[in-house]
């Protein structure tokens, strides 16, 4: 589908699924965004999983929550057309929308240290283009973008540096799920952390992020990687995927970072934190092993809450840090995680437990409060 | 000065500076000295530095402290007598005590990835050498010894693994300088931190371990090397061994963290806390440029004392970690540390403030409480 436009037109017509207020149902209706400017590119999206950052801004927890707004940011789509001085992408190239964009030329970029390129971020954090204005609204009433994606619309609007360009033969119903929970899982344990062959490895929660984790510990040939939950449904998915060993703290009798100290002879070399739970996060440092052992923190806390720990644990060679977007650089990187997929290094299907149309988009968000889905893909 | 002993004699007497009570000024006295056993080493004691440990100890605040005891960790001697089975040192060798062992056999040492070997680690902490007992009394009563070292007499027995042969060119009364303080400052910055060429550092606290992470970051070549403290006194040796920038955090009114993150255009590569304050140990993380600031924590903190922050500190790419006697791995590495010095790649004169005798141990510690030296060195 390619859109025509007649002479004149500034912005074409999209189904999107709004978010009008923090608490509320999205309500699938009509919007229209407007057309690319100079550096900006449109994109049809295709497919758009559900991830459960949209549900805590959703929720209204969010503390840099905008309303209103069309949420999601994990997608693949196809490029309709492209603003000025764009050159990276061109119509008809496939795409994942990036909410940690790649610029090249920030000193976060040159650092080679860090993917956090601060380009576009303060707008970003706005809900707005990095000219300042946003591209969508409704009956002239403005509606924001969310962190710099906005997929739950069947068109959205992205800076040219915010899109990873990728082979047409990935399936973008299944590589949309790269855009956020499986690169931010994989790539912590690959990029941040580099765990190495015949490291053991604890993951903290099991939900997409912790078995994305999982695929990573296996991909880096880990000799032992222990999952945790207190949901045993879980369990089953997690060994399939690589887990050796799968523990639910609320089995013990002792703290969970004991048990899991006792398991491994002092410690793991690495744990991972998927949750967002600052005492989980605390128990994953203390389950590392005195010398060495690195704890990363991947899941995002709610506002205001705070890690802790005694300086002891440090001071005894325990690493504390964290992760982003799997340390990956969308557009230098992103690329070639696709083409492991396609070699089959990892799976993506398993993930997916539901697929739906835009208009179902509140089951999605219900299943997720149930525990009931890993992801909902809506495919549009 | 050798030692010649009577047939049957079992133990020699000693001058030593016993801390019998939580508190009680030091008594200097003679005590008991009982011959090493197997494994053990005796030695002559003719340096010593006194540093904040063996004050926080003598306090009571140390929950680890055993009374009554010897104290003292930083020393230079010569070996005396040396029990059976020791091979690597001989009677006449000049010789470090290492309050951190290098057993060369443990899963620690083994590691590559730690200076925390744990062989003799429990008895250590426990004031008794590797058997369970102790080689000092007084009258019949046991006297415990002190992380190992009791470098506070005259003779003092160490495990053979707890010593690190050096040059005998080197003067012990400054090398001993080495066994603690200069080697944890200036090993946290070369080797757990590895800084850099041109990387920006802040030290926090400027006293012996501040003041020797700043003599570590002149080696590495940072470009920057911001010394914090708010006794102002400090300053001009801290700009002698090549601090550039010095703040005092009363002179401002904006936090510390946001007072280094201006003047660094964002925030600072590495930074190190040197004082054991655990608020300090925050700043010192959140003064840490984003994306891969690295902040140490080398000070000691109180009994139960916690370190906090936002985990967003981490996941926005900060890495907070700890180091211990500076990541040095005594036996392999402290005799080159020693070989540098010698080779004038660095001072240690500077850092010696008072020297005295042993009868005078009391004073030392009175000037460290007032401020007033940055190391005492008693001469025996």
């Amino acid at each position: 589908m390619t859109i025509s436009l007649s002479p004149g037109q500034t912005s074409i017509s999209a189904k999107a699924a709004v978010a009008w207020g923090p608490g509320e149902p999205l309500r699938v209706e009509t919007i229209d965004v407007a057309l690319p400017k100079a550096g900006e590119v449109l994109i049809r999206v295709v497919a758009s999983g559900v991830c459960h950052t949209d549900a805590f801004t959703l929720s209204g927890d969010d503390p840099e929550g905008i309303f209103p707004a069309v949420l999601g940011h994990e997608g693949g789509g196809i490029v309709e057309m492209v603003g000025e001085g764009v050159t990276s992408v061109k119509p008809g190239d496939h795409v994942i929308p990036l909410y940690t964009a790649e610029c090249g030329e920030c000193k976060f970029c040159l650092s080679g240290k860090t993917n956090l390129c601060q380009a576009v971020r303060e707008t970003q954090g706005k809900g707005v283009m990095p000219d300042g204005t946003t591209r969508f609204s409704k009956d002239g009433q403005p509606i924001y973008h969310y962190m710099g994606c906005s997929t739950f619309s069947e068109y959205t609007v992205l800076p040219e540096i915010s899109l990873a360009r990728v082979d047409k033969a990935a399936p973008l119903e299944e590589v949309c799920l790269l855009g956020c929970g499986v690169t931010t899982g994989m790539g912590a344990v690959l990029n941040t952390a580099k765990v190495s062959k015949g490291d053991t490895v604890a993951i903290f929660g099991l939900g997409g992020i912790g078995l994305s984790a999982i695929i990573g510990a296996r991909m880096a040939g880990a000799s032992r990687i222990i999952g945790i939950d207190i949901n045993e449904s879980k369990f089953t998915l997690a060994r399939q995927l690589g887990a050796t060993d799968l523990v639910n703290p609320a089995q013990y009798a002792d703290p969970i970072e004991k048990v899991i100290v006792d398991m491994t002879d002092g410690g793991v070399d690495y744990s991972f934190e998927c949750i967002g739970n600052v005492n989980v996060m605390r128990q994953a440092l203390e389950c590392c092993h005195k010398g060495w052992g690195e704890s990363v923190i991947i899941g995002v806390a709610g506002a205001g809450q705070e890690i802790s720990t005694r300086p002891f644990q440090l001071v005894t060679g325990r690493v504390w840090k964290g992760s982003a977007f799997g340390g990956v650089k969308g557009r230098s990187e992103l690329p070639g995680i696709v083409q492991q997929y396609l070699n089959g290094e990892f799976g993506l299907k398993e993930f997916i437990t539901h697929t739906m149309e835009l208009d179902a988009i509140n089951d999605a968000f219900d299943l997720m409060h149930k525990g009931e889905s890993i992801r909902s893909v809506i495919r549009f």
